[in-house]
């Protein structure tokens, strides 16, 4: 990850996923190349731009994609970044390689929370590959198998964006790159690459008509709304994955145990006054005895410190959805247009179902069957 | 780690540090502990509260600290997330074992570049340990020696707080425990309570008064000299961390080289007509090169990572300096207060030692005998 700029970076901070797969998964190589966001700080004028840079777990089986779970975590993670330290910005700019489908649980989560626009939607006018594409079929580098059952190509690159109360932001042009290096036989990369113009304007923000007032309203309850069950769907899928991770660390523990209990029994046999070994296989034995038992001790705390994680991304969502779900009930109820002036009803909090206090599964539909 | 609050958490963000030791010390812990710091948003009325808390790495032997470095980047991974953090917070509270005395290297980076004052220096009363020690030598679950030379203990845990521009934030009282439980012969644990009552004060801040600028401006010039200092003490650190590392790693691909040359070795040996070795030693010796290798392996890939958390924190730490070096241009040179309302000498940027791209070193005295 890398970030250049004609802008001097006055500022940086850096942000490693806590999970980014497995280490003894070699061949997908994304533990090793440890994920994370990265941030600059830019002085434009006198604004402040800050710009992230981030590259995601990749996807390497759509079907049984068994990174899910760690996707979503990186996601989350990534909202909560890019939300807790751009207070102070006056625009937010994300590049990367997010490996997720425009409409992808992690992708949904990252845009409704932090209120990112996708530059490739935004854009006046575009000039790339189909439907914003950035790893197409054509490309050397990848294995099509993988891109199966999209036989042309899929979007996963991103520039995202957002301005400020103090600066509105647009995109006015956007282009990728389309397969070979002029004059070459290959292109630069296993992806295509993203070049977005975006204009800035600053305003003073002046026009809180109070005519607006309730539609505002409703629209932004219906995004809370959308955005607690987003949550709750991410919600769901890391329990899944702490569902495996337990499973895992169950199997590690029940390997090293046996490993244990051979290794005992070897010995006891040994001590014995009769030895019904040959020494090599003794020692053989022992050997592999001794390496389960590394191993299968290194896995358990692999396995533990992922149990950790994905329980702190877990409670973190459910205080999150708490906390949106109280924040909604702050709003008025979704009413005609035409009732403007009128006494408001306000939901009364016994409409609401009770006792979500640990699950937001309970609170969900019917809150967002109500306000969507 | 734990925030307790009355107030309602509305949403919480966690960053663990990219260096805490290593899994090797297994006696000392802190690696198996997984440092981090937390965050927690609480509304109080109107207002937006960030609480903090924190845990670095113990300092184990005060002369000869090898943990010095890892500690170092913790308080700077930890200033950079509270700075970042924290522009929308009204007031700022953090709470934590810093494992560093007042005056320590760490201690001042993140005090210096946070603005964050230290609560027991703003108390306006206290009621406590001694100097407000909270490892204390009475204590029974510590080991006296390593107090050593502070024979009657240290003050290693804080509270710090800041208000911003909406809200000034005081101290009024703060005690810390005294030793043991009362009518127990036992403390609650090896380190003191700490308790601080903070009072808060909003406010609209109108008194930019002109007559006090040039005073502010020079008090500014002079904290941003210190802080340049500072930082770059805090990168010399890092670079002792980095040059360590390196060493580290050297050794153990040595190790690990020497282990595959002696199985080459060895079968080479066997594979010749004559077998020179028992078999056992021969399987005892191919166990062992095995061992070497798996284990120089992983020592290889930890090193590598804690190479690239230091170097990363090393290139933060120099893009600060060149910031802060460039803020503190636009400073006018310190003067006579007399001087008020006269033409202002500003600093001519050839008066700065130049070729300071790479190394803060070069720029830093210049900057900071003058400036101070």
């Amino acid at each position: 990850m890398a970030i250049f700029s004609i802008h001097r970076i006055h500022d940086t901070f850096l942000f490693r996923y806590s999970l980014n797969g497995y280490p003894y998964m070699a061949h997908h190589g994304d533990w090793f190349g440890g994920k994370a966001v990265g941030m600059a700080v830019l002085n434009i004028g006198s604004l402040t731009a800050n710009v992230y840079v981030t590259h995601l777990h990749a996807e390497y089986c759509r079907d049984k994609d068994s990174y899910l779970p760690h996707r979503v975590v990186q996601a989350w993670e990534l909202q909560q970044f890019i939300r807790h330290t751009s207070a102070g910005a006056d625009m937010v700019i994300l590049g990367g390689d997010l490996n997720m489908h425009p409409q992808d649980l992690g992708n949904r989560l990252l845009r409704s929370y932090t209120g990112l626009q996708d530059a490739y939607l935004e854009t006046a006018k575009f000039d790339g590959c189909e439907d914003g594409m950035t790893l197409i079929a054509d490309n050397p580098f990848i294995n099509k198998k993988e891109l199966c059952p999209f036989e042309k190509g899929i979007r996963i690159d991103y520039i995202l964006f957002k301005g400020s109360t103090k600066t509105d932001i647009y995109c006015d042009y956007m282009s990728t790159t389309k397969g070979s290096v002029p004059n070459h036989p290959f292109p630069y990369s296993d992806h295509e690459a993203l070049t977005a113009g975006l204009r800035l304007e600053t305003h003073t923000r002046t026009e809180t008509r109070s005519d607006r007032q309730p539609k505002i309203k409703d629209s932004a309850a219906g995004k809370l709304a959308a955005l607690v069950d987003i949550v709750t769907e991410a919600r769901t899928e890391v329990k899944v994955g702490l569902h495996c991770a337990e499973r895992m660390r169950y199997t590690a523990t029940r390997t090293g145990v046996m490993g244990l209990a051979l290794l005992v029994l070897e010995l006891a046999i040994a001590a014995g006054p009769e030895q019904p070994f040959p020494r090599t296989s003794f020692y053989l034995l022992a050997a592999l005895c001794f390496a389960i038992l590394l191993t299968t001790f290194l896995l358990y705390i692999f396995y533990t410190m992922e149990l950790k994680a994905l329980q702190g991304a877990e409670d973190q969502m459910r205080l999150a959805v708490g906390s949106l779900q109280e924040k909604l009930r702050g709003f008025p109820l979704a009413q005609p247009h035409n009732a403007r002036g009128g006494p408001q009803r306000v939901m009364s909090p016994v409409h609401w179902p009770r006792r979500n206090k640990r699950g937001a599964h309970c609170g969900q539909s019917g809150l967002c069957e109500r306000s969507l």
